[in-house]
């Protein structure tokens, strides 16, 4: 007799079982998660873009500790390598459309396929908020960046843009402001950054402030070499680089959770949404440094307390 | 000219700069925040007895994401590794003494120094708890152990107790049941370790698990011979070796800060202690999960809460 079966892959999400958990995005935060998970026997799924999420997207990764240099591909293959060791099932390049309730949760995919779960990790990430002009996709990774902790340490002894003029954007600036050669503030209009800070940023010698300016275009010839700008200044500025700090856009449409403005989901000291069985970790929360190693932990944490949530059920 | 100087090395500690920040431990919440506020270009010492902390002391660490299998040694060199690639200036096998607050942080070492910082973080981690039991002491080293890692090959082809019930005694049951003749778990409740490595142990046909059983005394004649036992099984259990794997207590005895009933010190969201400039991360806190992760994490946000703090003052 022929066995014929879809889901001929051991790892492979099954629409036929109940799990225990399906974790809803398969960045650091859902594959640490999966991995804490599976090790308590817990049976997990993930529903998710790509393993890795957008660690994929990064050139290297320098502040994870244990890798002193690795490329965010190489990041990500490491972390997915990790959770495939394990017997957790995966739906790679799939979406979840929304989330139901029953008398378990059926996550409807956009695959046509509902999975079912007796609880539900929402791991989503977030992405950065783009500026939306020319040049910015194409210099990405090549002087644009999204992330001063990150890649802040490329632009030792440069001249750096960073757009933005809220918290992060100013804390960026002084932080800058020690290892650039020269940083420009370029914002749109007024501060919005504690005054404290911006005080402080007046008083550096290599920083210039330029408020009520619009970037228009990020020019470059192989790297960024310059952005043309409007506004109070109208013209072009020699930079080595464009660092984007104009907030954050929590992947959490899909879930009809409890959220603050921003979109990220809140939650209580165990993880859980406003719907109990509903947890969320990583960058889709309100927790507010967006790194690997805290997506990493979160998850775990995660991972740790739905597994006293399941025990006490 | 002869150019006398007692630093030379460019990574150690000196006790004529004062740093940005001092952090007292070397586990993975040290280092990893290290690593993070060097970046951010804070000038960075640390205090610590060996880099790694007590990852030194775990035979494999399975659950720290991106290293699939990996010895606790090779993660701390990969830690220590990592640190060392950045300006962090080491002083090893230092404990910090006392902490005075004048005009800025002086840290009191046991090598005689004194050591300046504008802020401290105090990442000291734990140390294990012992049974309290007649025989304990008396016979550690001679059969009594709390490192699996270090003196687990003693018990080569030899009969050994392991005491607890969480993941280390559970993982320590299956690392000496490869190298014992007879392995016994002793617990006085319940399992607390993951099911996979439960399942596992009750495989293992050379360990033998009491379960609700207490170890009243440990009995020997030069070397262990014996323990005393009560509950479930009560009577006395001829062994070479009794290996303690019940939990720990944190490093916090030399910091006078606001600390909880067990001596973890007590946190707020951006990482500070009861004192201003003092903060803390990982083991040594009231943080609940005892995780490599979580610990790196824990660090690498406090590196940040501090460099936000050195901004504002």
């Amino acid at each position: 007799m022929f066995n014929f079966s879809l889901s001929s892959n051991k790892n492979q999400l099954s629409n036929e079982i109940l799990y225990d958990l399906i974790i809803v995005g398969s960045g650091p935060a859902g594959l640490s998660s999966a991995i804490y998970a599976a090790r308590k026997g817990l049976s997990v799924g993930i529903i998710g873009d790509k393993p890795g999420g957008q660690v994929n997207d990064t050139s290297s990764v320098e502040n994870y500790i244990g890798f002193e240099f690795v490329t965010g591909e190489g990041l990500a293959e490491a972390f997915k390598k990790h959770a495939e060791s394990l017997e957790i099932h995966m739906a790679n390049d799939v979406l979840v459309k929304s989330i139901e309730k029953d008398d378990v949760f059926k996550l409807i995919a956009n695959n046509y396929m509902t999975y079912q779960s007796k609880t539900v990790l929402i791991a989503t990430g977030s992405k950065s908020r783009q500026l939306g002009v020319p040049g910015e996709k194409e210099f990405y990774g090549k002087g644009v960046t999204y992330c001063a902790i990150c890649d802040g340490p490329l632009f030792k002894e440069k001249t750096v843009v960073i757009a933005g003029g809220g918290n992060s954007a100013v804390e960026a600036a002084i932080d800058l402001s020690k290892i650039a050669n020269k940083v420009y503030v370029v914002h749109r209009s007024e501060f919005r950054a504690d005054k404290i800070l911006v005080d402080k940023l007046y008083q550096l010698p290599n920083v210039e402030i330029l408020l009520k300016t619009q970037i228009k275009e990020i020019l470059g010839d192989g790297l960024v070499n310059s952005i043309q700008t409007t506004g109070e200044l109208d013209g072009n500025l020699l930079t080595d680089g464009v660092l984007v700090e104009i907030g954050y856009v929590p992947n959490s449409q899909f879930a009809d959770v409890e959220k603050n403005q921003r979109g990220e989901i809140i939650i209580d000291d165990h993880h859980m949404t406003s719907i109990s069985g509903i947890f969320a970790a990583g960058d889709v929360t309100t927790e507010p440094y967006k790194q690997i190693v805290v997506a990493a932990s979160e998850g775990a944490k995660a991972a740790l307390a739905i597994n006293e949530y399941i025990n006490n059920l």
